[in-house]
């Protein structure tokens, strides 16, 4: 298996820790984003859409963080990262896409770039811009935990798994907007919960090899 | 069941063709979007996300459309929306992503007020925003297709989808900015396929009952 990712990118960390939770290992292909490799013709005949990440696996090129998750979890099942139950299953989906459907596309490297360019905002406008949407899904994210018995050390439970996928590499790209994380004590709690396991601490954008700031 | 949604919803949208192709019968909440009554007390109680749609099934109430079909997938399979291979499922689940990550959030109805206030844009910029978003990831979702031997009469074989079921709600939601689908002939021609299904055109947004433009 070959990940085509990039130290930064919160969707390719989302792939790295579901690799190591399952305990595959991969092959590592640096895509700098910050320089434009994801618009050279050889990227884009990897992903046509020009994003991290992609996993070739065998003849098959895989995009899409979520979808490259539920694949891991189809052909890998163990340790599981979605519970049994469907109820169970919908609320872990629902978690994970709240952080990647409805705040990561919004903040995103593309987006923020558009609003500096064309639209010409400031740094202060675009941070005041990333902590809104921050703020408006991690509030909902944080009484979705709170008002659930389902919630445990982990977002579902006690094994982590898709939902925390998707908020740790969020949290971890906050920070770099003076994320203040006491207003969500149960999603601090959990953060801290999963830093301490090797597979989401060994996929952290400071511990890739093509970090470079 | 109860589907709590707006007829222009995309998200919604997504969810009422997913109940249509699995053969399910629902009963209707509206929540009027634009009057604001997602931010209320009683739909927050349903939702403290404040988004349509949800989906109420006995004690369970389910949020986020992708999360829906999949906990519809599970529970009643037949017809399926995946198909069965763990590639062409990444494949599907990839596409729709394209469209429920990487185009719908960006285009929402609260993003593009966003950015009229605060940031101060007019209806012209706004619309340039729109289309730039669904341009770029419509390119991206037509060279998926064309590029895949997998492409059948939908986006995955001659049988509807999850992909489809992504797809078509933002094509009819772009057709409110005056999308040319020209540079997109199979996307244009898989709309047409969908469209021809009483399970697509019975859930379009001018037939619901809530329609009020």
């Amino acid at each position: 298996m070959k990940l085509f990712g990039y130290f930064r990118s919160s969707a390719a960390f989302r792939v790295r820790i579901a690799l190591n939770l399952k305990g595959l290992t991969y092959e590592d292909a640096f895509i700098h984003l910050r320089r434009g490799d994801q618009r050279g013709a050889d990227f884009l005949a990897v992903n046509p859409q020009g994003l991290v990440p992609a996993l070739e696996i065998d003849e098959d090129t895989l995009i899409q963080s979520m979808a490259i998750a539920e694949y891991l979890e189809e052909t890998h099942p163990q340790p599981p990262l979605l519970p049994v139950d469907p109820p169970g299953r919908a609320r872990v989906r629902a978690l994970a896409a709240i952080v990647a459907c409805d705040i990561h596309p919004i903040n995103n490297l593309r987006v923020l770039r558009y609003l500096s360019r064309p639209l010409g905002h400031d740094q202060a406008a675009i941070e005041t811009w990333y902590n809104h949407w921050i703020a408006t899904g991690f509030e909902a994210f944080e009484r979705l935990l709170t008002g659930d018995r389902n919630t445990g050390e982990f977002c579902h439970g006690d094994r982590p798994g898709l939902a925390d996928i998707a908020l740790v590499p969020q949290i971890v790209n906050s920070e770099r907007y003076r994320l203040d994380l006491s207003p969500y004590p149960t999603i601090a709690r959990i953060y801290a919960s999963c830093m301490n396991l090797d597979a989401f601490a060994a996929a952290h954008p400071n511990n890739q090899p093509d970090r470079d700031d």
